[in-house]
């Protein structure tokens, strides 16, 4: 029997409209609407399909979003003397610089830059006080992926609770923060990563298993526990066609769109999980509409603690 | 086979014998030892003993050692107060407030005087920028416990880069520092708590096991895999006759320590693992006598800290 899949943006969706009252009433209540700046540096092409994104869906559900451009040839010291001027602006509740930057910008640059955004402006969960209020199970704000992932399972009606979750990848962005909201929910959480040994053997005792690595196709059926549920992170931006071809049968729709298209988004879960496990989230539409959603909901809440703090 | 005893004490000479040259020279280009205040409050007799025993290592290994003394009746702004003090304090480097706190001073008080603490100054690492720096395998400083189980690890020649760890316990003092410590050293790292369905089966998968729960004698011979590294950071003072008959035979040294004292320290593992293990910490002498020495390394490092910032 093929897994029951997980739509992501029906569960989206379910969020923004709850979401969207309160966003109105925190206008009403503060004379203005919670705000967003983000930040982009260089030409990057995805990094621009997301930062459009994150403006539509902000711009659309009663936030202000204002985008601040930089030029790939930016230093460093131009890009954080923007963060400052937002981490000052009374107009701005949160701030979002898109990853990746510039490699000239120096390998170090993002770890700098996300230290710089004003702890209680931190939407993205990156700054190390964010992070360090998640491990102590009190966050203010979490990163958006990871929650987003708790979002869908709970709505999904998937236990966590005593269940074996497997997370496979240890980013700061995901991994780490995946694995800690999994055990603050009373899971049994193992974090496995490229040095992990028999990883599939591992990844086989989930129920709940979770891949966040970006490697297209990479968890096979043999990693899977049959009934398991199987969240897929890993988006890769796939121009490869024997990869495809690899991935996906002659006719299938998504061979189809990377033949009209020339390329095609990726999860880490390989087509041949849909036939062991109880619980999938497709790629694209799984995973990937949460994040959107999150970064609405983490702006409102850095938006009300701001106003809560100003009153006291 | 009798497991190999792991000897914390030894070790933790080791470590202090290391330290003490690079004290001599903080003091030496400082002009002043590096400094630690300790603050207690109330009268517990177990705080009473710790705080001793770190301000005797502090004292004889060349630091500065200030003890505050605050009565069970002093109120939490009173405690933070004294901390405000240490924090502006130019000669102190670290900060420790003792664990537990009254309970009068309400069920949030430690957070909150933790969070007080200036976190460059936060020697337990108990502050949350302390805990996300860890997080993001960053540290300034990592909590002593975990730390000092770190060093034993790898002072004994245990690997533990591609090992399977499994953590049962998941405080933020040690069981969830304890596990970014293990996943940072590349170990495949499970944590297990009260609410792990099959708790021995999961322990039993370990190639090194740390129990840091406080239950006396709980890991039992069924909870490790033959030949296992066992690491019992748990100690319980044990006042109850029946426990101490339970786990030790009659006329064994820790029944006669027992009868001679009416109390006992008593470790998570119990005594019948060491036919089992292949590694083990005893209790007393294990991790114990690490926690201590890195408290010294930990003022130390926030010494030498902020006499870089200081410098720039």
């Amino acid at each position: 029997m093929a897994a029951r899949l997980l739509n992501g943006q029906a569960i989206a969706d379910q969020i923004r409209a709850e979401v969207r009252p309160a966003i109105d009433a925190f206008t009403a209540r503060a004379g203005r609407p919670p705000g967003l700046g983000i930040v982009l540096v260089g030409d990057d092409p995805a990094s621009a399909i997301y930062v459009r994104l994150k403006l539509k869906s902000a711009g659309e559900n009663g936030l202000r979003a204002d985008l601040e451009r930089l030029p790939a040839s930016a230093s460093l010291a131009e890009l954080v003397s923007v963060v400052d001027r937002l981490n000052r602006s009374d107009a701005h509740d949160g701030i979002l610089v898109q990853s990746p930057l510039p490699d000239a910008m120096g390998p170090d640059a993002e770890r700098r830059v996300f230290d710089a955004i004003a702890a209680e402006k931190d939407v993205d969960g990156f700054h190390p006080t964010s992070v360090g209020r998640l491990v102590q199970n009190r966050p203010t704000i979490a990163a958006g992926t990871p929650s987003g992932v708790i979002e869908l399972l709970e709505r999904s009606g998937i236990g966590i609770a005593s269940q074996r979750a497997v997370v496979i990848g240890r980013s700061d962005i995901v991994g780490k923060p995946m694995a800690l909201l999994l055990l603050h929910r009373n899971a049994t959480v193992t974090i496995c990563h490229s040095r992990t040994t028999d990883l599939a053997v591992v990844a086989r005792q989930a129920d709940i298993l979770v891949s966040a690595i970006g490697r297209p196709g990479f968890v096979t059926a043999d990693f899977v526990k049959p009934g398991a549920t199987v969240i897929d992170v890993g988006t890769t931006h796939v121009t490869d066609r024997a990869t495809v071809e690899r991935l996906y049968i002659a006719g299938s729709v998504r061979r189809e769109t990377f033949n009209r298209r020339g390329s095609l988004v990726v999860g880490d879960v390989h087509p041949e999980v849909v036939d062991v496990a109880g619980a999938l989230t497709p790629v694209p539409g799984g995973v990937g509409p949460l994040t959107v959603v999150m970064l609405l909901k983490n702006t409102l809440r850095a938006a009300e603690l701001r106003l809560e703090n100003r009153g006291r």
